[in-house]
């Protein structure tokens, strides 16, 4: 059984519980308050030199980080993953898309501001930044679900989970996502999805 | 035949170029000058609403985006692309780690220092978080080379070509490789590979 470690309000983490449960894929969840330091303990950094989460062990004392990359390694071969040679290019470069142009920026955001207590005060200067470049990736997002209703192909896949991480947590960070109404249909849209679990969800929950 | 929207001094198109060069894959290579705003006119956001370098015209009208993306596509089912399930995870994790954590960094700092006259004027504050993060992702990989020869299995490939896009230029930006022998070893092995091109070379040039 795969062991994830994961921070329940981390939306990279929440991809890899999103995707697990859809899959119906049973793990152990080790919690890891990466506010508490705990991703930067020797312990933990001997599993993953990069200190972040999601981390998955794939089989005993073998780890993969990188949350896209789990997508990928979880969900491959299942409906969740494009299979053709061009939407599975496709489907990466969202991905690539989504780590590169929104997580960084949406994700610092939601970091600042909504986990960190007087966030806000400390980071003025690249909080401009980060909303700037936050809103030109929601566009291209945008711009894309204007004219179809998936981010590959004419379904689901790790694709809309990826993008679906920040993008759906953009309201607690300052972004108004009223001059996206594509978006917000398509958020609609992942939320209705078979098996779809919100992101406080606790895997334990369907356990007991 | 491919057409590659590339510019000539960007990581990020040099990955595409070397990968290209080194399967022998020809295709037609459109200069791109983003410093003269060439990727931001109605023209290109229309190939690609990012307006980012490389862009791959895969069959006419039909563009593929993201360098990483790219680099599994030309790449996939030849010996550039790792085929095991997990080793591909493994490139995969590796590739959005660079995407992530090396190329937002060093690839910032390249663009500033090294393209943009008077640049580091106008960059002061970012800077130093260029320089602290993108030390802390070279430390990664340094970790990670001191104990492997290359990122993914035994061999080069994709995961290389990737990481070495930046890494390579790190010099030219105020990054000092001394502290890191791991990687500068490795980066001599990269540059060593059959079939190795510069990133100043021209694919015409091997027309000619």
């Amino acid at each position: 059984m795969y062991t994830l470690y994961s921070m329940q309000r981390s939306g990279n983490s929440y991809k890899v519980r999103l995707a697990l449960a859809q899959l119906a894929i049973p793990y152990r969840k080790v919690e890891i308050d990466i506010l508490q330091g705990e991703s930067r303990t020797p312990e933990f950094l001997a599993m993953n030199p990069s200190g972040h989460v999601p981390l998955l062990e794939v089989e005993p004392g073998r780890y993969l980080a990188e949350s896209n990359a789990i997508l990928w390694y979880v969900a491959g071969g299942t409906t969740l993953a494009p299979d053709d040679r061009i939407e599975r290019a496709q489907a990466m470069q969202w991905m690539f898309f989504e780590q590169h142009s929104l997580e960084p920026n949406i994700g610092a955001a939601y970091f600042w501001l909504n986990l960190i207590k007087g966030g806000r005060d400390l980071q003025t200067h690249a909080l401009e930044d980060w909303m700037e470049q936050g809103y030109a990736a929601l566009g291209v997002m945008e711009k894309h679900l204007s004219v179809h209703s998936f981010f590959v192909g004419k379904r689901y896949s790790i694709a809309d989970i990826a993008l679906y991480a920040y993008s759906h947590l953009a309201h607690l960070c300052d972004f108004d996502l009223a001059v996206f109404p594509a978006t917000r249909a398509w958020l609609a849209r992942i939320a209705a999805e078979p098996g779809h679990v919100p992101i406080d969800w606790q895997p334990e929950a369907a356990l007991a």
